[in-house]
């Protein structure tokens, strides 16, 4: 038992407490923060990400050092691996985050009343925000740069593999904030050695942390979905279709559901399931599936995509709901667009789902009716990504149905409140 | 023991399982409802409610009669009466929700991507909103009429006395919908016979409700907002303030003071605490509190306030957090614009809040860094109210920071989606 083991629970809570109090002055310190002071914290941020690289990657060493010793696989290893170009990239991404238009104080809507009160509907920040992540170092530096954007503070609580590392690049925010005047506590890390830290975190740190966003795998999702008390920014499955609809345009079709499912296999945004129109499976179900296995993709098929091409192995009902996040896809013939939508409202997770059709009726009601966050007509479902959507860096994909859905970038960590201005207006 | 409450527990999970399954059904259904489609069963609605008065009048006579016999208080059977006057209010009221916009499948936002992708944001309904009120009966009809111009199915959970009054209300509302061709189950009221029943929607219905709106006093917005485990639309107080600014007009003052206090006292944005500047103090302090009595106001104040005016009682510190909800205003005062936003960040609810001035920075930062759902220069804090604002009618005033935060309108009770529209783009 370590010396930190040691401690009494009560001193983990304490310390956790006087994160979040420290963490809602800062948030309101940060409020009124100008975009030049927090665009010169990035900057900063950034520069000492490139002056002590030297120094995140000795931390980065012993991390490793440890994670081998315990015998990790080769994708964990490289997820917690940083290397200069992934300290560049890491600066390099704050910097562009620097050059996105500051969120709080645009006005979203002005009105003026029949009284002559004008009301204005202001962008503020969240206010504090929680991000729980894995073994990924690089979360550090995206997460806490983004939610600084918007006006938010940060506490961060990473996985214990890659705390060294984190807490390197940690350093190297708060040069950034402290050099611009920023409290260093607009970024605060969560020792992990606090085994009790994640669950306080979930239960809002007695109302100090506005919302969550989990950054990792499905278990840890899954966790914080199941146990948070606060509001949770995240999907837990990309269960995406791409559905050829009777009229799709074959050749558009080929390359649209090639692209959806192999382009990258482990994001949330790739194809799992491909959905043919019965209407032209005699024609179209066989290159479609022929051309998913020249690109390497493993097929599981309903009875009528077995029977169209070779090497389709049988689907059981588990695949339907199956997020493989691999080369593997799920294929199954459909009685029109009905069937289609039915099929994705009761297997999908509304996350990105598209429709191939040149028949513009057929995409509006496939757009209206599927609920999804991203619903696509005649584009790969890859394109499910803050930065495909021109809003430059994303903290992530969100599937729940309030404030923030699809990609969560800094527009979506920003609350907003009424500002009314009168001249001596009162209620008769 | 009556027969319905030796029911077994099992029965009653297994019936609001049944009402969560319809109430997403309908959902579906009501998301690709028309405008057209929604408006009529809102004037179908009123219409029933018209037809149907004597009957409704019968029985919320026997929900009156069983209360007094109850020995209930004068308020609260106020609450629970309806009459003639009030039955036709609750019909014009849906009427005016019909005549709004409809908010579901608007473009909130549109774009091009270099790539030719065409972005589009569209409201869509948030799906399932569970209602838990308490003796109005009108709250039915309201947030009924609410819920579905949206788009959303709504599932009703009135307090006991009320429920036969409640339930002749329901089934005006089921015959405005289904005589519009949408399905009876888009509106649907939970018996109040199944005690298990508010635990069971506060823990979302199997991911059936996606938001839970409370409406009634601060022990159930206080216990909704506890246990709820989807999120919840609602204040739990609305502690406002007036502050006073050294550059205050004193007749403006005067007018705002009194109508954000005395107004109607019971209002959330009713006035709770006046702030008046030390510098003004000597001059405008009397006639501050002397026009707040002359008005009907009791007035508890800090010491100078004491030494300032005649029948001032004293203030604990208990006083500045208290939302009185009657003729009682706390009154202190403070130096200078940074004492007024902290004592408001420190005591008050997030609510609403305002300033009096002319001095236009003194407003601009005023408005800018108190934290609360709406802040206002110059004009009465009951301006609080989704009416005033021009929204229509409102389920109420949120004070969270997420998705809904003051009046909550049709608008608030909307989501949205990501419709994206391509030539057969495919991601590099």
């Amino acid at each position: 038992m370590s010396l930190a083991e040691a401690r009494p629970p009560s001193s983990a809570a304490g310390e956790m407490q006087s994160i979040g109090r420290a963490a809602c002055a800062a948030a309101r310190r940060l409020a009124n923060a100008t975009g030049v002071e927090k665009d010169a914290a990035l900057r900063g941020m950034a520069h000492a990400l490139r002056a002590n690289e030297a120094a995140i990657l000795a931390e980065n060493a012993l991390d490793l050092a440890d994670t081998k010793r315990e015998g990790a696989n080769a994708a964990f290893i490289d997820r917690l691996t940083l290397t200069p170009k992934r300290i560049e990239a890491m600066a390099a991404g704050i910097e562009e985050i620097a050059t996105l238009a500051d969120p709080v104080g645009t006005v979203i809507a002005g009105w003026d009343r029949p009284n002559g009160l004008h009301i204005e509907r202001v962008r503020t920040p969240l206010g504090v925000i929680g991000i729980i992540y894995e073994s990924r170092p690089n979360v550090t530096a995206d997460a806490g740069a983004l939610c600084l954007k918007a006006g938010n503070a940060a506490i961060l609580r990473g996985g214990s593999d890659s705390y060294r590392s984190a807490r390197a690049i940690h350093r190297c925010l708060v040069a950034g904030l402290t050099e611009a005047g920023l409290p260093a506590e607009a970024i605060q890390m969560v020792p992990t050695r606090d085994r009790a830290a994640v669950g306080l975190m979930l239960a809002g740190l007695d109302g100090a942390i506005d919302v969550i966003v989990p950054r990792g795998g499905k278990s840890l999702v899954g966790r914080v979905q199941m146990e948070a008390r606060v509001p949770v920014f995240a999907h837990l499955e990309g269960v995406c279709h791409v559905y050829v609809h009777a009229a799709a345009d074959l050749a558009m079709a080929k390359q649209i559901v090639v692209n959806a499912k192999m382009r990258r296999v482990g994001v949330c945004g790739a194809a799992e399931t491909l959905l043919v129109d019965r209407a032209v499976a005699g024609t179209q179900l066989r290159p479609l599936v022929e051309a998913l296995q020249t690109a390497g993709c493993a097929i599981r098929g309903d009875e009528a995509t077995r029977a169209a091409a070779a090497g389709v192995t049988p689907a059981s009902e588990a695949d339907w709901s199956t997020e493989y996040l691999d080369a593997v896809i799920s294929v199954k013939v459909v009685d029109g667009l009905d069937a289609a939508i039915d099929h994705i409202e009761r297997y999908g997770t509304h996350h990105t789902d598209a429709i191939v059709t040149t028949d513009a009726a057929a995409a509006a009601r496939f757009l209206a009716e599927v609920d999804s966050a991203i619903v696509l007509h005649n584009a790969s479902t890859q394109f499910a990504d803050g930065g495909e959507f021109g809003m430059g860096a994303e903290i992530g994909i969100a599937t729940g149905r309030l404030h923030a859905r699809g990609p969560v970038g800094v527009e979506q960590l920003t609350s907003f409140k009424y500002r009314v201005r009168g001249t001596g207006q009162i209620r008769p």
